[in-house]
């Protein structure tokens, strides 16, 4: 097993969002029994001044998809931020692990030393390949899951950090 | 520039461990200047069965500390878990970032195909190296900094993402 930027960067946002898709399953699980409204949480912040559940979802989404598409060289596409559910929001997940397959893997491996382009607040951001990935787009995705899933778990859904890891080629003993 | 598991594991927990150090001294700012008690925030949690700001912080320690030790093969020193302050949160951080540098980036670099055990739970897992980086210690680490990071900017005090991504080689244009 070699150490390649696709396995760094596609298997870990797969892995992790649909990990994310499962926590929203059981967010839904959670709302329906409590007779809780879903827009309760989809609104809730671990702050006023960080996103709600619904952004910090899309924007964990997004840079999975940008960084993985910019590190291919391909032009990601861009995705409507106008989720107002759990279903959509586990649509948009989706969604995303859907065009991550898209993505030449090959690519993604001979990006390390290339300079990587990027919007960043008003203007850009410019970083090499590996520094991106490690430094940039793992940090902000797993920044964003991470919210993601401790506003879920502040609400009061019964998850745990196997929730949070997903289904890692893991042997148990 | 080369994509090794030393990059993706050394670099990043110093960068990311170096990053909450600061963000550690902005909590003490803002306790003296708002005349809080700073044990309210070492105690504060983002849910009631989640760890408090001061696990957060051992812990995210630990996982660096840990990780990159098993990766090269070295036997990760154990650290008491008796940290009271912010202050000695910060001598945490930084015992553990004087320890990730005299670990053999080398031998890092040359364990993605080795199988690593580890205690988890009651028991214990197996993971291939670059597996075991990719998809436990890296999600782990993230969890516990961006948690400890949520912590802290919930209670009130100014930070950014900036704040969360610290010290990274990027140009800004």
């Amino acid at each position: 097993m070699p150490f390649t930027m696709s396995q760094a960067s596609l298997s870990v946002f797969e892995i992790g969002l649909n990990a994310l898709s499962v926590v929203l399953d059981k967010a839904a699980g959670f709302t329906a029994a409590k007779k809780v409204d879903p827009a309760v949480l989809l609104g809730w912040r671990l702050a006023p001044n960080m996103f709600a559940l619904v952004r910090q979802v899309q924007v964990a989404c997004d840079h999975a998809k940008n960084g993985a598409a910019r590190l291919a060289g391909a032009e990601p596409p861009k995705f409507q931020d106008n989720e107002a559910s759990l279903d959509q929001l586990k649509e948009r997940i989706e969604k995303t692990v859907v065009y991550l397959k898209t993505l030449d893997a090959k690519a993604i491996d001979a990006s390390s030393d290339r300079e990587i382009t990027f919007p960043l607040g008003q203007g850009k951001g410019q970083m090499k390949g590996a520094d991106y990935l490690n430094h940039f787009v793992l940090p902000n995705f797993y920044f964003h899951l991470t919210a993601a899933y401790a506003i879920v778990r502040h609400c009061g859904v019964e998850i745990g950090k196997r929730d949070f890891l997903g289904a890692i080629p893991i042997k148990r003993s």
